[in-house]
């Protein structure tokens, strides 16, 4: 999960633009030029924190000093400090919002990432949960990381980053076989195959055919069970790894862990996020002499 | 609601490039050149519909015909096909999970807020639901949009479109009345302004200095409904819109609607989306000849 | 009057790549590398000053140090040192002219400001002058702040900071009454209302309908006396702003002054400027030992 | 004169985004869609007509056809309607202050340039009347095209297109013939080598040093006469062509032409520009059926 | 090799502007507006083309047409008319310079990696003929598409695409386990790894340790002998890929062929490219009527 | 040779991003947060060195120390340490092949214009090797630098710097005099012109209308003698600068040198470089304790 640096403050600089227009305001009227501040950020919820990481960059590239009091990946309960920041009034007031807008969504999905962690480690600790590519436009940085922090994995990051053939490819390829002999002319380079199986008799194709991963998409826990059974069966399950990926909620998520895929990937882990509740409170502010 | 098309644009390309990367290996491996495919958006939950006027203008720029089926705005039931396109197979199953994202983010924001705008308007139809700055980072003008589809009002886009002194710019300035003073000096054009009040007295005290808007911020039904009888007792209640914001849940906002504000705010319009299901499916796929 | 530093910084930026293109040709070839010079910014004739805060942003990106000898707004004599610059002697002489266009042109505009100021204040101290948007393309800011800094009010610094109702409008509209009710429905946040009247009767008309501001278009000194008689009378005259626009010029100046409007707007301000003579002289150089 | 195509379209973006922000919300708010507008772009007093071309690219970039009825560079007396548009009316009026303003500038330059060409051909049609390098900052394309339209020269456009060796340069230097000798050492390509000369002594050195063009700078019409004489005594006059610059004004421009330079360079003719007015006119507006 | 067809877009423009500045002004003085030209492309020399596919994409920006009389990848002899081109005369010659400077890299380096692929191809058909990362700076994309074309392989194209284990990393780590293991820890996704080995042992270790391709790194023929009859001896050959690279050179090339590696890469096929020679003939032109 | 400072940090950056992607991703697995490093690079064959002045540039962004132990234009035998670097161990790791690159195109290209330089002064020390617009595509201001570090001319960088009247120039306008009359009317600043003569009677004709190079376009030794000579018989050849261009060799070279014209000028010197070969090798590695 990497980012280069210039990258990541282009992004914090865009998303404060967007709040802040040509300016705020109310800060600039009313806050007097070189007031200084002390001010909290405060954890209203117990939480996974995340982002903190990324909102201390924010707040260096504003000449803002960030004291973090927990790291990113800490569970922390409600009322916690989880940092403290000290510097020019006007752009922590300005940059407030921005700043709990990341916080928030970053440490809701880790929040809820972790927790499907731990359930998915009393049944079998090296289970993977998995993030998919449903991030929110623009986010999937931010999102993929809150993940990992939360003890999940990323997951393609890019559509260049790995080979995932699907459904709509093989329709057009006609068979999983053609689709990867076409892989095989088209790369000059190395990259892994994945191939989404519908059905017991496409995971075996793919597996057969030598692919690195199969997922078995939307199956349920019944379909899903039989076709490692037959994997199993065909001496094939060792030499893919298995990833179960659609339609899995809190409800049936055990019935898929049971089977001891490689990986469970969940869309709603990025694409329905419950922000944690966390705020900025101004602890001391020093007027110019 | 406006956004320059170029910027709009250049966002769409933003997100699209963000999956993407250098090139969808799998697509442009698998699928043939001059693939024509017609493909259907389908719905696979209740909904009311947003993000097709934005998707529309993705496929136009990658020169992908797109037929909407329904238009923004339209409750629609589970298994509709809410749009077809057709061009460019590639171009298709490239875009195809970066206009998911955003018509299910979209649609999720919409759906919620048309529910808590058909609430509202049972008790007074004058009341608007309102959304805040909690959007998702890089996501103003899209979560924004979806709240007025939904019914929804936008509020401050960006910090520089109103003056709205918060708790923390009072506490700097010493009161509301000297922070109201340091707004007009400021002033070189006219924006209006609207004052976070924690208290019936700050309440009655902004009122009284002559501002547009009075936000009560975080009161308990009970004590919005204390301030507003004094408002009106001291004949300030039509010479300010009062705004309600803070703590609003499915369970209390009813609590607070019978107070008839002129405006309830929530973050959680924004800042807690649930995506609606929508999924792309290749209906045709005619290859070159 | 807020434009974001990093924003300044690229626009000052530009003027300078305009100015020097690929690079300083006679500079490089003649100063030596490491020349330290010392120079003086001075004033050939009366004025006020204006622009050197944002030369002070653009040395200072060139690691020039500058000091300021008097502040922007200050009215000075022909013949004073307004600043000095100290720092490499290549990146002194390579700015020069483009740090001498920008202080130029907007002391020109804040000493013909300065001037109507003074005049206005004399017959009543609460009238405004104002700059319009006839400013020369891409100087927007520069232009309104040296309004400003000559004692003058900046206006709409954009389309989208107010509703201006312009003579074309009413006509697509077809009437005023129209063209505000179209500007209700699409509001989806609080800004303030201006309508263009070329009439007593549109005039009354706006004003009748609640609007913030009625601008008196190219009236007559005789018809905008008369519509303001017309406004008082029916007791609207203190229910909103009134600004005159359109043909002043200094001989009838005082002629709309004396009809104690909010603001008088005029676009020769910023279209029509004249320069004020400055220049930078070298005082002393230091070569590199 | 050259300004790659995009690099125009890009100015003329930037100049319209300036002014219009997010939106022209008025325009948004009033205009209905797909309103179809005839305007017309009116003359308000007699003038040299420039940026017509400019004009025409901005509106064809909205896809608004524009039809010019004059040429730039023509005479044209008050009243006349110098060109139509024709279009979406958003786009119309959304544009229409941005385009007056390139308008009334670059016609306000070429109609003062024009006036001193005609002054000067009657003294000696081979005289050039110049710009300088005091153009605002960020229009030195747009000023600068402005005079030649008007019949004048353009002059260096950016410090990299020539050597103009100033009095700084020859005080760092030492003395004019150093400071060519470093020229000629850095020269790593050929361009054309100016030396300003405030006094006859220097006018005659750099011309014996073999530059191409020498500027008598700052000097009365007496000593420019007493230099010419004196470069003409030394057979050294037609080597050289010979630059008038500085402090030149309505009033001693003729002594300076009868001395019959080569080249007469006025910086007013940009930074104190007098612009012509021109206003936009809708004639008719069809609205959608 | 993909790259986004905008992002190409991009480059080329880039490509043009370095070389034309702001303007040829040689062809804006000669050529008369409209003059339309027609003109060839010539091959100077018997060479595999390539970059006619990117040149095409640069002239139909410019709106000029071009008609490929061979195509990238096609052994043509001296003389050849390649292309021809049809448009704008301006245009033409303005960019002539630009698509001869790419059509001459690209077609050199086609060129030499295509004799190379053809000697290796009589040896074993399967050996690839490698690129590295020696490109020359900002010329990635077209000095890789350059040797597929040629026949090769285009291996990494960046460093965020593989794990390649070089000996500083080894260095660092301590040993290949210890590097190895770290990859594992810090992979949230899945890619290849490759582990450079100076030495027999390592290229043993790397083997045994699972990963994916071992370079044999500056190792003499003898060496590199040695080394891949040790991992068959070990039944580690066919887990793995061999890839020679460091020093081949044309005298030694055949040595490392004999031994059957899967990939020999060569940084000269990118660093020491010799252009082959390509001229631009105008063979019409129509002055405009 | 100019380019401004932040336009070459930003070429540098793109290098290196070319080269990294989303980042290095072995380097940031293996090699442990605050390594710091101490490097050398290294010359593994005699050659003159070009570049350490942009390297050091690259480094100092980064926040990496650069020592140089030659400099830019030193001629230096194999095995040399020609800079040191020290810093963090995954910077100057991940920059490692972006700079190698560069210096090994640059000191390829400046030991070849050595060679010539030294040759062709043994002949006359007054003429000039120069470089053609022949660059490789996007790199004109690194191999136009490296020529002049070699010893070289530059040449035009740009088709904007001076005119230049090629063949196709001379068949559009009929003759050479109607080129040259254009480029009268059309110039509005003062640049050199050139014309490139395929005849004797061109070089003449053109000499006799004043232009200020004659360049002699893939003349024979034989044909450029009798042109040169015929320039003399007409009291020409002092008053132009001759330059002698196309199809120049190192077999044929000093045919050409005994002519004596003042400007060699050779393509190969850019577009067909061979590279030096350089490495950077790690001496050191403090892990953080």
């Amino acid at each position: 999960m990497i980012m280069p640096k210039r990258t990541l403050r282009n992004e914090l600089r865009r998303f404060l633009r967007e709040d802040v227009g040509q300016g705020d305001i109310t800060t600039e009227a009313i806050v007097p030029k070189e007031t200084n501040i002390l001010a909290q950020i405060v954890l209203k919820q117990p939480a996974v924190i995340c982002g903190l990481n990324e909102v201390k960059v924010l707040f260096e590239m504003l000449g803002v000093k960030f004291f973090e009091k927990v790291k990113d990946g800490d569970e922390v309960s409600a009322g916690t400090v989880i940092a403290e920041v000290e510097g020019d009034g006007k752009k922590i007031l300005t940059a407030e919002r921005t700043v709990l807008n990341l916080l928030m969504r970053m440490s809701g999905i880790a929040t809820e990432a972790r927790k499907l962690v731990k359930e998915v480690q009393k049944i079998d600790p090296k289970i993977r949960i998995a993030a998919t590519r449903k991030t929110a436009p623009g986010l999937r940085y931010f999102d993929k990381r809150a993940v990992i922090v939360g003890g999940g994995y990323a997951h393609r990051m890019r559509l260049d980053e790995a080979f995932l053939v699907k459904d709509n490819h093989i329709t057009i390829a006609g068979e999983i076989k053609e689709a990867l002999k076409r892989i095989q002319l088209s790369s000059h380079s190395s990259k892994r195959v994945e191939v989404e199986a519908k059905t017991k008799e496409q995971a075996v194709q793919a597996a057969e055919l030598g692919v690195d991963i199969v997922m078995l998409d939307n199956m349920s826990p019944k379909e899903a069970a039989e076709t490692i059974k037959e994997l199993s069966a065909r001496n094939l399950r060792h030499k893919v790894q298995i990833e179960i990926s659609g339609g899995i909620t809190p409800e049936n998520f055990v019935s898929y862990a049971v089977l001891k895929p490689d990986i469970i990937s969940l869309g709603s882990l990025t694409h329905s996020v419950r922000a944690v509740d966390i705020s900025l409170e101004v602890i001391k502010a020093n007027l110019p002499s």
